[in-house]
């Protein structure tokens, strides 16, 4: 038999397709979750479901699910997926791709008469951008039980719209779906995406095997001087909140330069009150965002933090809270070695690599075999209206997705 | 003949009635400039002046002349006087001590029948604080001709009132008024003040003889780094602003770090955007405020500022623009020395000390022989609410400005 591939014209016809929603005219989109625009989106996304005779179905967080039947309809679905929501703005790939990649796979399967044992789904998962609604990934999120969808449903956007009228508002624009409950079991599930970092780009690799998604902890440090007069108080005088921050972070940043550039130590949000030119500063907040694969080396830098931050030689107050703290999620072996074996036969060269950013494969991690799949994007560029993937990437990495979900539902043709 | 001494007590007295406009409740005011609470303190002023006799004037600007008559009113009258406007909030001393001060000295020569030869006259200038129109000093810098004044009238507060409409406003409360031109020739300028820092206090000494005011250059420095996922982008690939920011602040803090404690160093306003906990900072934006009171120091300083912008291993791109070079201004010995002298007679020990802030003063010293008499603050603590300074001080300062008018007219007893 000729290896199967799947249709790139096709593929790149339903990105352009999805693209024009929310289109800023500046490369970009506009379409957080739930807005006229994602809804609009996923329309569109069903209607092409429809045609093909896939069965549509939404979970009560708003997660919708496009399945093609398997030989054996007793047995739990294989699920690829990502998400059509995007920053504001957001790029065309970020979520988008793994969407369409997956329905390339599904229909490559229908149009060579392909079955496969087990049903495979697609899942647009909701709102998994947090950029509308808080917090990120919460479609996959409550879909695992790691939040609740009373919770969910109850979060307010910006406008002091709810989530949970938002999405009765959106169904009502979707046609007919079947009711689908949360939690339901997963053969497998397998996500394409762009990597949203430099590294594939960078070493002209065409797939990333991802092998689990680092573990990231946030901080809020707050930081409290005295007020004073910049022309007249004295250097010796002074409780100058922002210097206390200074040799904070100039310690922090010199604790977590590591020799294989892996930890990722983000000062990315920082204030200075009161903000008067002519005023020593009496208050500084900053924000540490934390992350690397390994769990007991986020501890141990984890540890250091507070540490530093106790023992800083300053005549300000220091507080520090940990407010986040995720720890990293390994994907299955299983996934692993059947994408490297899948982009193989397809002639790619692979890399294993760890995911910097978090996505919905992580609440699936601990459901069933999970795993990734990444391709470059250009300049590592993402949540940005210029992040752009090549076309040649797009195919290759749904190509290889293809063979990864023909390989773990034993698909054949008919 | 007796020493001659002023009225504790009814100082003490104006100093209360000033405090009730704009009382705020916490032991502070809100009264800037031009305001309806800034009008009233303004015109119980006037009201006392007229009470006493006193010709009441008022100049193009705003600033308004409380004149007791000389024996040779042919001759330049010499001048005392500070502001009535305040932050908001403020505090009860900041500017309004050296009115009433100067007020009291008039007073107290009525009381006791003194003539002086010239003219003497208190000045309340007009929007010292720059906290509702800017710039700060705008009275005396327009008196002076360092300003113009159809630039002055012309600035709006927040609410876009027009400061000329906003001083038409307050003149129709204020009385009849006599017109004086701006710029008219003084014989001599001396403001007294609180010291709004800690070393008068610190050293336990009740005069500061004010040598000057230290001159003053602020910055404003940009840096250009790159936005990028905090989870996906290694070190070795950042442009992150912060960290540049981190280094040059770092680096210019140990330049300015001077062994007698005597250069300011400030940076008081900094922002980092976009501000996103986990996004990488591509820019920031921080304000360098430098006081010192030698100019070929300032100078140095001001190139070695930009010579490390120049120069700071980062891969961002860094710009700084100079956003006010105000030179140090050097008082007469003439009056620094009465300072003394009249200080000594009452028994007051004395401290030579610069300025560190700016005052009306400044633009004083370039037109006729100027000085400043500063008395001691709680804590340092000014352009705050929480402003203070002792009554005992008060009169002090008070007693020390008679003597230097006095001696300054060659006032006598008639």
């Amino acid at each position: 038999m000729t290896a199967l591939r799947i249709n790139g014209a096709r593929l790149l016809e339903r990105h352009k397709l999805m693209a024009g929603f929310g289109e800023t005219g500046n490369g970009g989109v506009i379409r957080p979750a739930l807005s006229d625009e994602e809804t609009s989106a996923r329309l569109a996304l069903l209607n092409l479901a429809r045609e093909r005779g896939f069965a549509c179905s939404v979970d009560p967080i708003g997660n919708l699910f496009i399945r093609r039947k398997g030989a054996d309809e007793g047995r739990a679905p294989l699920r690829m997926g990502s998400h059509l929501d995007s920053q504001i703005p957001g790029g065309n790939f970020d979520g988008v791709y793994g969407v369409i990649a997956g329905f390339e796979v599904l229909e490559t399967l229908e149009d060579h008469k392909v079955a496969s044992d087990a049903p495979i789904e697609v899942v647009v998962w909701n709102n998994e951008e947090g950029a509308r609604f808080s917090p990120t990934t919460m479609g996959s999120a409550v879909h695992a039980g790691q939040l609740s969808l009373d919770k969910a449903l109850g979060s307010f956007d910006q406008d002091g719209n709810r989530l949970g009228d938002e999405l009765a508002r959106s169904l009502t624009q979707l046609g007919p779906l079947k009711s689908i409950e949360l939690g339901s079991e997963s053969l497998a599930y397998v996500e394409a995406h762009i990597e949203q970092g430099p590294i594939l780009e960078q070493n002209e690799i065409p797939i990333g095997v991802v092998t689990g998604i680092q573990g990231i902890v946030q901080f809020e440090v707050r930081i409290t001087g005295e007020e004073a007069h910049a022309g007249t108080t004295p250097r010796s005088r002074r409780k100058d909140a922002f210097w206390a921050a200074l040799d904070l972070t100039a310690q922090l940043r010199s604790v977590t330069a590591d020799k294989d550039d892996a930890i990722r130590f983000t000062v990315g949000r920082l204030t200075v009150l009161p903000g008067s030119p002519n005023t020593v500063p009496a208050k500084v907040a900053f924000t540490i965002d934390l992350r690397h694969p390994d769990e007991a080396l986020l501890a141990s830098v984890h540890t250091q933090i507070y540490q530093a931050a106790e023992t800083l030689q300053t005549p300000c107050e220091i507080s520090v809270i940990t407010t986040l703290n995720s720890p990293p999620v390994c994907f299955a072996a299983k996934v692993i070695s059947s994408i490297e074996r899948q982009a193989a036969e397809v002639g790619l060269d692979t890399a294993r690599i760890a995911s910097g950013a978090t996505h919905d494969a992580k609440f699936m991690a601990p459901l069933c075999p999970t795993g990734m799949i990444f391709i470059p994007c250009r300049d590592g560029i993402s949540h940005n209206e210029n992040e752009w993937a090549d076309p040649e990437h797009m195919i290759a990495g749904a190509n290889t997705l293809l063979g990864v979900i023909t390989e773990l539902t034993r698909a054949k043709p008919t």
